[in-house]
């Protein structure tokens, strides 16, 4: 089972000189998503999804992404993650079980259209906005006023405690802050989505709650990041890198406080309390 | 149908002092892709997936993906892409049916299939990449050694004729240049994975090929893009951000000259004709 970072032999070419060096990369490598309904070992199980991921916290990502996708309501509906023992050598810890609550009711095929459904989100903006909105129990709750002081702190504290990003320069973070600025979960991932995953997962497995916390994350804000917010219940987000037009649309229609362009001493409001009226 | 770019209503926080500002932000709306068999009208077709794009070039888009996925392995194989005329108004312009040719044999279950492993791609890295090799009726050519003048030039040509990015700020882009560094195609998408199919979906629409080419691409070098290239057949790929582990050793294993940190006047080589040996 690989770690996140691996060392490679490259050529650096730099100052007009091709010279040979180590470097270090973000690891990669798929992850398949069994779910099962019943004791494990018994063969009630069908393959979900496979998704490209840096290795480590599987169980956290696992469970965020049933979560944020949908596919489960309530952490209670699952009783477990494992890592599948009847896999090819090769494919040891690249396997995950989610093991549902045996009082859940599961349709294999309602389930594969739902995850297609919830995936797909409509095939205009208002109705991705409408499928995300049927899936949340709640709305965020109002952040409220923007304080600056607190905003423009965070990226330095995130990146502070990247760990892969420091010796990679090539990886994805998402990063939950409670109203104070304090750093309460932070993880990286070779993929966006998986990092914002891997953080609501964290959350939702008892550690610190959603709903009175906010979400940093490393690169842009798109539609399915802040949908991820949305039906966790966080009710602020703020991305290093600029929001897409439905992302916006979706914050504004949800009630979440969503910051963009946080560079230095300067950010964009985009939705939330303190914004234009559009 | 919006536009490349919508214009929204901000606070822009800057110098201690919030303001409003308007902004630009790039547009991101879903794209469905029905895949048909026979004559438009017909009611032989099925949803093949649903993906978060930039409006624009969706005959491209869809051209690319379908090949870039191993749906086609001939540009000939499909023989128009239209937008569908029976959709609701307001999902005008976010369907689009590619109408396969009579010839081709077509088993939705099988394609569904089909379309599940090439996206999953095996659940380890070698059996990821072993996936890829299977669809791919030759290796890209070698590029030989790699002219720095060359490379350095790149993405300053690539970032001149980002038009969307000038805008927002928030979009990625890849673009196609030949062996004399010439910009051939590019396109601009809020996905990666998108702007990459759009500028091989151009490609194999009897614009430039692809097999003496190289691909740039303004973020980082994942397993799937470079898996996009391979299967396109393009010998060089650059990026300006990191790759992966599996990027590498997929670049490696099918003789594709992968460089990553193009920054100004550096870069590394992390496969291909004078990188050290692995």
């Amino acid at each position: 089972m690989p770690g996140p970072v691996g060392a490679i032999d490259v050529q650096r070419y730099e100052g007009e000189v091709l010279s040979s060096a180590k470097d270090l990369l973000v690891t990669e490598e798929p992850l398949e998503i069994r779910l099962g309904h019943g004791p494990l070992g018994e063969r009630n199980e069908f393959r979900l999804s496979v998704t490209m991921r840096t290795p480590g916290h599987d169980e956290e990502l696992t469970r965020g992404f049933l979560f944020t996708e949908g596919l489960i309501t309530d952490p209670a509906q699952l009783v477990r993650v494992v890592h599948c023992e009847d896999v090819k050598p090769e494919e040891r810890g690249n396997v995950v079980r989610a093991e549902l609550h045996p009082d859940l009711e599961v349709d294999p095929a309602r389930w594969q259209r739902n995850f297609y459904t919830t995936s797909s989100c409509g095939v205009c903006g208002k109705s991705s906005i409408d499928a995300v909105h049927v899936r949340c129990a709640t709305k965020p709750a109002d952040w409220g006023r923007v304080d600056p002081a607190l905003i423009t702190a965070l990226p330095d504290r995130m990146r502070a405690a990247q760990t892969v990003f420091k010796h990679t320069g090539g990886i994805h973070a998402a990063a939950l802050f409670n109203r104070e600025g304090e750093l309460l979960i932070l993880r990286e991932d070779v993929g966006r989505h998986n990092a914002v995953d891997k953080v609501i997962g964290a959350a939702l497995a008892g550690r610190p709650a959603t709903n009175n916390r906010l979400l940093l994350v490393s690169g842009r804000a798109g539609f399915e990041l802040v949908q991820k917010c949305v039906v966790a219940g966080i009710p602020l987000m703020a991305a290093v890198g600029a929001p897409s037009t439905l992302a916006v649309q979706l914050a504004k229609d949800s009630g979440l406080t969503l910051i963009g362009f946080l560079r230095g001493e300067r950010f964009n409001i985009y939705a939330g309390a303190g914004t234009a009226k559009s």
